[in-house]
Order: structure tokens, then sequence, then C-alpha cells
């Protein structure tokens, strides 16, 4: 069978420690399974910075580029946080986001049951919570141009980025949300600020549009930014699927993230176009938590979210259903008997170190 | 006594059924108290735009200019979607704050004993909540130019929002919530995404240096606006005083309100700086809940919100400290006592319409 080519980006603090329990599961496929996944790794963030001044170097953007999947940890820390701007540890993310064009960022909010009462919200609210975010990756004011700091004199600076929006990049992140919804219960609703933004005039427009022509099926409805930040904490479980740009994407997909008391858990994955001749879509999958540089290098981090971000590494690009559930079944299993990495602590529970919380998914799968 | 201007702008929805209330409550002072308040209205949102095309007449915001202050009730609804950008309800609001440069955004989350258990959040997480946003308001993404759509011809548009801010505005947003913070519990927490945002970065310099500069007595701490919406969620009374800029104070003021159960309840305040000559401050005082236009006309709407919201005008504008305590402290016991309109009713209290809330407050005041 032909050859699944994965590049691992462990990158800086919890993430080598995440990144080796699903080194284990990809070996487990492949002794036992014949999934014949080839790996091959590189730096990222600010261990790729320590080793040759950048974020991620050229070369490893170009295996990144040929991979089938890449595989990515967490960068940061408070050890980069002098680094200039241009090299500082996001900066590795950020292009790989947009050299590979991942425009399309998946990021599930479920609550697994036995979780349910980990959260701050009341239990009712987010039980049996499964939401699925899709937030534009490659566009707004992440990427817009001018973005820099302008000296006035007399001490006085001027700030400014751009957010920009064309027409396609609207069309292109609402299709991958209505074809989504489509295999989910069918609704979307599309956030943005269309009462103070242009680009939210237009984001309303053009995903009224493409919902018109091609998706008129799905059940669309709109909301205001800040609304929709209101409603997700009031009654979460009014979502479907929720469509919306990058730095609005950014804040309402880690507050449903925190919703669901689940923030070690939740994975994501960033997706590109398919290929005019083969289909295949660019994809990197990585956790929604970040390096947690306070607990790196003790054991303890929770792995979850990574080995579930694997979990939707052999749905979306390998297309391995079965193995995808499989492994989301096994983490549930695990959590149903009572193992807790720290972070997840409560009574009763079995606490449980990184290596322990792979080997047993893996004993579970 | 010198007479107390205040220009009442009720707006559309619920707006003037809530003034009403209001109303009640200055007549009572200007008989009783001898308060010296005298009124004028206007009009303001959709209200003004089907009275003469405009979301506030240029004779509206002269007036808006002169008066001591502006109680402003809620803008907006469904009647007027269709309205062309320029002259939507918003755009009333939006004019208010820019030509009375109106920077300073005083939103208060505080989570009323009475009602602690009506939010979403369990109840230890959000009893006793009282944290305080600072939201800089005539700036950012919601005034930068260039804001326009761009018609690229072949069906392609581009929409363009600007994010801009100066050392000024920065340094003068964050001096008031050193300010306030020097009156509550002394800690500031400063919110922007320094990691993708130019801006951020000015933010967080600027920031850094007013407090070395002039507060370093205050604590001040720097989180990114995305972890400062899931800590919000996650544990909100880790926060005194937050400091943010307009779009992020959007989002995060309205997620901190929803955190409270208490929508219906909360004020704000806009303030510009002090005059020169005078020391007066121009202010415009708003709930932070919308025109709700679903139960506009029906006598049902909640008026606490506008009247804590001219609490916050006697104690900021007129310096009426005792009398802003014992209003507040109404409202406090009109809800110790059962009583509730429809948005906050719950099993064994008593439902009541939006004129006999205003009168119960009244008669504890
Ligand atoms: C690390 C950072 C640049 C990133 C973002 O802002 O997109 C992160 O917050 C995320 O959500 O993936
Ligand atoms: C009505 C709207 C323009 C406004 C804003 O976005 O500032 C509102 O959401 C607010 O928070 O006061």
């Amino acid at each position: 069978m032909a050859t699944r080519s994965l590049f691992l980006l462990p990158g800086d603090g919890i993430g080598p420690e995440a990144m080796a329990e699903v080194r284990k599961i990809i070996a487990f496929m492949n002794d036992k399974e014949a999934a014949g996944f080839s790996t091959d790794e590189g730096l990222v963030g600010g261990s790729a910075y320590d080793a040759h001044g950048q974020a991620i170097s050229d070369g490893d953007m170009d295996k990144a580029m040929a991979a089938d999947a890449v595989l990515f940890g967490a960068v940061g820390g408070p050890k980069w946080d002098a680094v200039p701007y241009e090299m500082r540890p996001e900066a590795g993310l950020l292009r790989l986001r947009k050299d590979m064009e991942l425009f399309a960022n998946l990021r599930p909010a479920i609550c697994y049951p036995a979780l349910a009462n980990s959260s701050s919200l009341k239990q009712d609210v987010i039980e049996g919570l499964d939401i699925l975010i899709v937030r534009e990756l490659t566009g707004g004011v992440y990427f817009g141009e001018p973005k820099e700091i302008i000296d006035l004199g007399n001490g006085q600076k001027r700030g400014i980025d751009t957010q920009v929006y064309d027409t396609y990049e609207i069309d292109r992140i609402s299709a991958v949300a209505f074809e989504l919804a489509r295999t989910r219960r069918n609704e979307v609703c599309s956030m943005e600020k269309r009462n103070v933004m242009k680009s939210g005039v237009l984001w309303n427009e053009v995903v009224t549009a493409t919902h018109k022509a091609r998706f008129s099926d799905v059940k669309l409805s709109h909301m205001l930014a800040d609304a929709g930040g209101m409603q997700l904490v009031r009654w979460p479980k009014q979502f479907d699927v929720i469509v919306t740009d990058n730095l609005f994407g950014d804040m309402l997909s880690d507050i449903a993230a925190m919703l669901t008391g689940s923030l070690g858990m939740l994975p994501s994955a960033s997706l590109g176009a398919p290929d005019a001749k083969t289909g295949k879509r660019k994809a990197l999958y990585e956790p929604v938590h970040g390096s947690a540089p306070d607990i790196a290098g003790q054991g303890i981090a929770n792995p979850i979210a990574m080995i579930a971000s694997f979990a939707m590494c052999l749905r979306y690009s390998f297309n391995m259903v079965a193995e995808a559930d499989r492994l989301e079944a096994a983490i549930a299993a695990v959590l149903d008997k009572g193992l807790r990495t720290g972070d997840i602590m409560s009574d009763g529970c079995q606490k449980i170190t990184t290596a322990e919380m792979g080997d047993a998914i893996l004993a579970a799968y």
C-alpha cells in the first residue's frame, strides 16, 4: 500500500511530550495494522529559533508542504518573549498556515460525558455539547497589509493592522461550513460585526449568496460576533456549525473550548483546498491548547488534545474513518474509567502521567 | 443651585420604555431633593432615521455636545436592516461616541446576589463577581481608515477595515483604568493580541510605559485577548479591572455581562477627557443590552440597566455619590424582595412589568 507521510512538528513546551504519545499510536498502527505511515520530524517555534534563528526553517517548510499531513504540537514560552516580532515562535505557525494555504480551521467543541462536571458552566448547559467552529485562517487582520508601527515623532507611534477579506475567501470558507453542516445537524450560524465593519458587511453578503446559490438546503442564520459570544456562554447547544473570520474565530473558538471544561482535550484541523488533480488537501493538525511552559518537561501534561488531533488527521487526511472512530472511542473509554491527568483531575479519579494516558488510550484502542 | 442638564436619547425598541422609568426618578429627585435636573429629549437610531433620514440629526448632536450628560437607551431593529450603511441605527451611537470624544467606556460586570443562580455558570464561579472592563471607545477598527468595500471586477469585492492606535490613545485609556483600579482592588489586566497584531505590540508597550511612569503602585498584568476570554469563562473573579481596545472590549464586555446572568441589569458609562478649564467630562450613559425589538412596546422590558446607568451618571457626571449609592441599593433591595421582570424571572419570585419595576425601585430609594 502507498506510504502515508506525516511531518511532525512538536514545537515548544508540552508539545514534544504530547507528540511522543502520538508516536506510540503511529508505531502501533504501522506494526499491527500495516498503516504504512512514514514520519519525519522538524523544528518550529522557539526551539527552531534557538537552533537557526527562525521560527521555522525553509527546509522544514518544504517538508511540511510535501507531507500528506503535518502534526503540530505547540509553540511559545517566556524564554522567547524578547525575540524580534518577525522571529517570535508564533511566526512559525502563521507561516505554515499562510504558505500551505490552510484557510479552513475546524475546531470542534465537544463535552466528554465523563467531564461534564468539570466545566465552570452548569452541567445541563454543557452536557452533550457538540458544536463545530469553522474559522477562516489565512486572511483578515492576521495577514492584511499595512501591518506596522510608524514613528510619528514627539514620542508618538502609530500601530496599524489591516482587516481584509475578498469575496473568494469568504465563499470558500462558508462552503466548507455548509458542507460540514450537511454531515451534522445541517445548521450554520455566521458571525461578524457588519454593524461596524465593512469586511463584516461583505462577509454577511457573500455567506448569504453562497448559501442561496449552492447550499439552500442548509439552515443559515447570522449573528453579530459580540452577541454570538454571549449566546455561546448563555446556551451553547443552540449552535451546530459556526462560521467566522480569523480574529473572531480565534476568540470564539477559545471561549467555546473553555465552555466544555476540556481545554486540554480539544483538537483542531487546518485544511487547504483540494488539489485540482489529486483531490488531496494540504493539512495541519494541532491541539487547541498552548505550550503550557509552566508544566513542560514534567511528564504531567494531558496528551489527549494531541491524540484527538491525530484522530482528525486519520479522518480528514486519510479517510481512515473506522480508525478515527476507534481512537476517539478509546479516549472516551479511558475517561469513563476515571483515568485523569492533573489538569482534569477530580474526586474519585486516578491521577496518571502523560505517558500513562497515552498507554491507556492505546490499550483501549 | 446650578441646573444639571440631561439630554435624553431613548432610541428604538425597549429604549423608550426603559427611559420612562428613569424619567420618574429624575422627577422625584427634582421634586423631593431639589436636584435641579433639566431635561431635553432627542431622536437617535432607527427612529431618527424615520423622522429625518439620519441616525442622529445635527441639531440633536449639538444638544448632546452641550448637555452635562447624555442618557442613551438603545438603537436598532429588523425594521432598519436594509437601511444604507451610513444611516443605519448604530451610526447614531458611533457618531455620538466619536464627536463627543468619549474614549473611555466603563462596563462594570457585577453579579447581584439575588440573581447568582440565574447565570449559566456555576454559582460559586460568579457569586460576588465585581469586575470592571475599561474599553477604548473612539479608536481601533471601529473608526480607522480605509474602511470600504472595493469592487475588484469579475464578481470579486474586497472588504477593508483598519485597526489604528496612536500612543496617546493607549496612554489615556490605560490611565483611566489605573485610576479606577486605585479606587478598587488595585489590579489592572491589559488584553491585546500582540502575537499577531502590531497595534497589540504598541498597546502592550504603551500600557507598560504608562504604568511605569505614573502608576507603578497598581498591579499590572498582560494577557492575550483570546486567553483573556477563556479566563473570563473559567474563573472571572481573578480580575479586577480589564483594559482593552474597542473591538476586544466589545466582545469581552458582552461576555462578562452574560457571565453574571444579569444582562438586562448592566449599565455603562462613556466618558471624555476632563475639560482643561472646567474639569468637566463629556459623558453618555447607556445600558449594555440592546433594543430587544421582539419584546418592545409590551411594557415587560427590564428597566434596571437603564436605571443603573442613571446611577452611574449621578456618580460620574454630578459627583452625587450618596444618591448613586442609594439608587443602586434600591435596585438590590427590590431584587432581594423577589420582584422580577420576565427576563430574570425564577421560581418563587413575583413577575412585574417595566413600570412596576420602576415604581418599586423608586419606592425603595
Ligand atoms: C498562537 C496564535 C498565533 C494562534 C492564533 O492567534 O491564531 C492561537 O491563538 C490559535 O488560536 O491557534
Ligand atoms: C451597537 C454597536 C455599534 C455597539 C458596538 O459594537 O460598540 C454595541 O455592541 C456596544 O457594545 O455598545
